[in-house]
């Protein structure tokens, strides 16, 4: 039924599980695309050019703000984090089903622009659920937790602008929802007027 | 995630298959419930009051359409036809999600008073299939098989209005969609506000 692939941006609470459930979604399905940022941020150990992230210079980062080649872009704590333009038309023109990890600011962002865009939102079943996972990880302190609660509390101010909502409970279940969502996206009239067209012209001459 | 159910409008070109997609969905999963219409027509042999339909006398019939007993009615061919609101309203508040099948008008009008019905289009996979289908019945005239495709035509103007468009080409296949389609609706953040003014108060506590 479609031609163009559908732009997904999946946001939610930091500890919800985003990144696991984009890996596990774009394993277990072979129609999506995960989109890669830009960062002016030095890479880490292990991590590659091109596959993380797409490690730029701040004047190259600059430059690209200024010919219009990031869909959107913001500055998080000194450095740049931007989505690439030429990846995700290319790969929605291949008819592929492109998903941004990104807060929210980033995905209303996108949504002005691409008005077809899936906003997605994930998160976890309850609150006491993502204070246990931000404390499971072990890493944090008492303070940081508390940090990321609070600004958990303000994400969850935006939810109804997204289209849908996602609960990670079971990893598998959660991955299977969003796969039935995004399907379930396809069918909208928007996504199929070549379709409605041609049976319209072939209704009339029957 | 949902308490109440939802209200699931289905309409679709005649030929299309709806009966048939509404009977296997039902049997196929349990959490449908089929509405049954009013009609002042006179009974088939073998139809049943309360099965196919609910067998009123015009004054019945007239007399719900005062007491605001009928969601939309319609007169059609001399015979009154309408959705009796008790049982549809039962049946959500019991978290059931309600199916109707009815054309265009209706569709429309349950919308004004459910905004968040959800109305799908069941439609053949192109219109020389709806032609081969009408005339396979083999009961039909051409005369008859001109005149539904010329409504069909006409109600193909409409199509826009749903807020899915489902092809009915293999039957499995669409009733799996259909069910994908009304699963999928039910992460909207209109049917979680609880959810998430839960979610909201508990992170604020946090």
């Amino acid at each position: 039924m479609r031609s163009e692939g559908i732009l997904i941006v999946v946001s939610g609470f930091s500890g919800a599980g985003k990144g696991t459930l984009m890996k596990r979604l774009v394993e277990k399905y072979d129609n999506y695309a995960l989109s890669i940022s830009a960062t002016t941020r030095v890479p880490r150990p292990g991590e590659e050019n091109g596959r993380e992230y797409f490690f730029l210079s701040r004047e190259q980062f600059e430059k690209r703000i200024a010919d219009h080649a990031l869909i959107e872009y913001a500055d998080y704590c000194g450095n740049y984090y931007g989505t690439p333009r030429d990846y995700v038309e290319r790969e929605l023109s291949l008819g592929h089903d492109v998903i941004l990890e990104i807060e929210i600011q980033g995905a209303l962002k996108i949504k002005e622009q691409y008005k077809d865009a899936l906003l997605l939102f994930v998160t976890t079943p309850n609150a006491e659920e993502l204070r246990r996972r931000l404390s499971g990880r072990g890493t944090e302190t008492e303070e940081v937790i508390k940090k990321r609660l609070r600004r958990a509390a303000k994400e969850a101010e935006g939810i109804e602008k997204y289209d849908y909502i996602v609960i990670n409970d079971d990893l598998e279940t959660c991955v299977k929802e969003l796969h039935g969502i995004i399907s379930a996206a396809r069918h909208a009239p928007g996504r199929n007027e070549e379709f409605i067209e041609k049976m319209r012209r072939d209704l009339e001459g029957e």
